[in-house]
């Protein structure tokens, strides 16, 4: 298998781990220090999508060091198809969260104009880190893939 | 290139582009049957996204009847590379859509318990169709990208 920038074992990957798990972590705290966020449906689900991208790209972060400090390198294909479902799992969970919270954010914002009562600001910069965080999670998993195809 | 059950150009990838058409038309027409759906901008949405996947499956369909009835082979990577971008965006904006969709659905149904005067059953096989949309065009973009990989 070819050694790709940002695949599992390198320190592209790594730094793509640590932006995943910021910006995961960022739209969590975000979202839960909105009061009565748990009374609508799809605002509870981003906060459990983002703790479990959190817990995966915590494990497989440290996986990565651990890699890189032993110098191992994580190409075996079962290891890769772990990772290709993984983060395949992990990305799909955070965009659907994140596109279920937006369309609830944008009918209180545009469609129903009730940004008074309602916490906006708080709710697009949620939604906004968890979009990051599916972009940085979607890399890791075409890397995977890629690397699983061309083996 | 492998020849894969599925990628352009062979039944398995046309079949796919028909219930992919399939899938989204209906999605399309039931949501623009209910009365007021325009005021949502997430069920707008829904409905743009279901046109442009009609479109985009209709046209590389049309493009695999041809392959299969002339013989020919769309395996060049040009013309792989273009599906994998086009089933890349039209999957994730058919996603983006039914989730944003589905979580207006859900506030309105669970949270509000506003079912009533609403259409949920009508929204609820909208979104439905919309995810088996998605799901018939994820497998075509994987196949795509499998076939683009492994080359």
């Amino acid at each position: 298998m070819k050694d790709l920038i940002g695949s599992a074992g390198t320190v592209g990957g790594l730094l793509l781990r640590f932006f995943q798990f910021t910006f995961a972590f960022i739209s969590f705290c975000v979202m839960v220090t909105v009061p009565g966020f748990s009374s609508v449906t799809a605002f509870c689900y981003l906060v459990a999508a983002m703790v479990f991208q959190c817990m995966w790209s915590l494990a497989i972060g440290l996986l990565d060091g651990y890699a890189l400090l032993t110098g191992r390198r994580l190409q075996n294909s079962l290891l890769v198809s772990l990772f290709v479902v993984g983060d395949w799992v992990t990305s799909t969970m955070t965009f659907a969260a994140a596109c279920s919270a937006a369309g609830i954010t944008v009918l209180i914002d545009n469609d129903l104009s009730e940004c008074g009562p309602n916490h906006c600001s708080r709710f697009e910069a949620a939604v906004a880190m968890a979009f990051l965080g599916w972009i940085t999670i979607s890399l890791s998993f075409f890397f995977s893939f890629w690397v699983l195809a061309s083996r």
